[in-house]
């Protein structure tokens, strides 16, 4: 289940598993090398898509009447595709008939049947309250192909030990060993994606009772202290994932121990900050689990600018810049309930 | 002293304001005309030089024996400079004669006589522990006008008034009228730059005493807490300056009171997070300390995710990745006194 291993990583390049997607500034030959088209709705550039995926979208088009206009470097709706409904509706029966293909696409077999909004700016100057100013949506486990930007919730639970912010314990959990992605690595006490028409408030609160049996009314301690960011490209280097996890820090009293409520979690242990390290380096931990651990241990200051010898590029990475368009609100709680 | 205004500024302008260098992914043309040629050392790019500049760098030149190649897009040394002592000379004897012509170098009037390092990557795999890893120094003044990246520290001097991370007040300095950049405009409790061969921790002590009287027992419980990271453009958009300010929280006792020690500060007050957000987006701030206030108010979730709308891109802007390497380990509080 574990995979015990003898490496060990440097933090920074912990950071650089995450955010596997190489910058444009750091080596623009590599990058044409992967061969990705744009994305584009609202001719603003919302993803990547590889352009193995172009035949497939290609014969989809030739089905009926075209939805997809593509050039040598972009795909994007046909004018008469221009909102959220007819968007999404297309989207959706592409993906219907790309499911029935696991060879091509091996990532929609991991179908959730769980929405994510896609943005555009010039929609969110226009807000819909029901949609939140999306453009689109789509199937969580296809996000990848498109490469737009997906949104999630990740929480630090801790405990503390003594008076300075480093004196700290971390609840860490072990993923179960059946689990789809990542089985038997390392993982924050809570951490989850936010679905579509969910705010990151609601998400962490939902996460905290089904994942850890956290109580709503200690879960409500809940504090976002910032983001994680970052862009994943898949093994086979043809999927993309920019993503954005809102980070919460939790304090959780002494005498208080999460207990996996779901199947998804194995076990729970209190560790200190270097059994946390050490699980790092090695490892260990899934990839932007980890990156969530860091930005705990900077904003602790177990991590320091004379303590770790990269700490400047470690901050910076963490919230790397994404180019593609956000929500600019979430729904209310009001709006949830 | 101060200027009242009745603007209101998005808190992303703001950052704007602070980082105001185009990112080259936004505006490739713009970038174009900014003219700017790349300073390199070592084979490696370390910062920016204005084309306006060049005739100086070549009447330099042409003096004695050639210090600087220079080609269409770069300005780099002569291969026989290849150690810290001759770069830095030929860079201290060109400012020398530079400081003469204040119309041409307007920013060498202020002369600061404190030395700045440049850093690069081949320097840093055989650090020396008198230069830190530096490749070669120049004067503080002179920074913006090789775009070469610099440091400094900005501190948070915070009161709890409640339970929650939220319930703070702050202490805002109000800056001299005399002093000679930004004068009356507000600022952090505490904020120095990095002079050459001293660490982070080192610099928010000796400013914290020398700006704000804190006293050392005090001061010391000063946390690292993160950066911001950013690069200005001059308003004669001839200086770019990259830089990165080490982040420090300290928690003031609520019966403590600092105090202007130097002539730099006009006087200290202990605002509400609501009048620090409000001078803010009156353009009240220093933009660098508007930025390091919002670094505070993510930490603290005064900003949460559902209560701003450019939650995200703000997070991201407030580190930016500098293109330019950075010190890889800062010298310790031994290796100091």
């Amino acid at each position: 289940m574990t995979t015990p291993t003898t490496q060990r990583l440097s933090l920074i390049d912990v950071v650089n598993r995450c955010d596997s997607f190489p910058y444009p500034s750091d080596d623009p030959s590599r990058l044409e090398r992967l061969s990705f088209l744009t994305f584009i709705v609202d001719e603003i550039p919302c993803g990547r898509i590889h352009s193995s995926v172009v035949p497939h979208i290609v014969a989809f088009n030739e089905q009926d009447r075209p939805v997809f206009h593509i050039t040598e470097t972009n795909v994007s709706f046909m004018p008469w595709l221009s909102d959220y409904e007819s968007r999404s509706d297309a989207i959706a029966q592409m993906l219907a008939i790309w499911r029935n293909d696991p060879i091509a696409f091996p990532s929609l077999t991991g179908w959730r049947n769980e929405l994510y909004g896609v943005y555009t700016h010039t929609q969110t100057t226009n807000p819909s309250s029901t949609r939140q100013g999306a453009a689109l949506a789509i199937e969580r486990s296809a996000c990848g192909l498109f490469g737009v930007h997906a949104y999630g919730v990740h929480m630090n639970g801790f405990v503390r030990t003594g008076p300075r912010p480093s004196d700290v314990q971390m609840w860490v959990a072990r993923r179960s060993a059946t689990k789809q992605t990542y089985p038997g690595m390392l993982d924050n006490i809570v951490a989850g994606g936010m679905g579509f028409g969910h705010s990151p408030g609601y998400t962490v609160l939902k996460e905290s009772m089904e994942e850890a049996s956290i109580p709503l009314e200690i879960a409500k301690g809940a504090v976002p202290v910032g983001t994680i960011s970052y862009t994943k490209l898949s093994k086979d280097e043809k999927e993309t994932q920019p993503e954005t996890q809102v980070v919460y820090d939790l304090e959780l009293p002494a005498d208080f121990t999460p207990t996996p409520c779901d199947t998804e979690v194995e076990n729970f242990r209190l560790w200190t900050m270097t059994q946390v390290l050490d699980s790092i380096r090695s490892g260990e931990f899934k990839p932007n689990c980890a990156c969530v651990c860091l930005h705990f241990m900077i904003r602790h200051a177990v991590l320091t600018p004379e303590n770790e010898e990269d700490y400047l590029e470690i901050v910076q990475k963490l919230n790397r810049r994404l180019e593609f368009p956000g929500p600019k609100r979430w729904p209310t709680f009001k709006e949830e309930h």
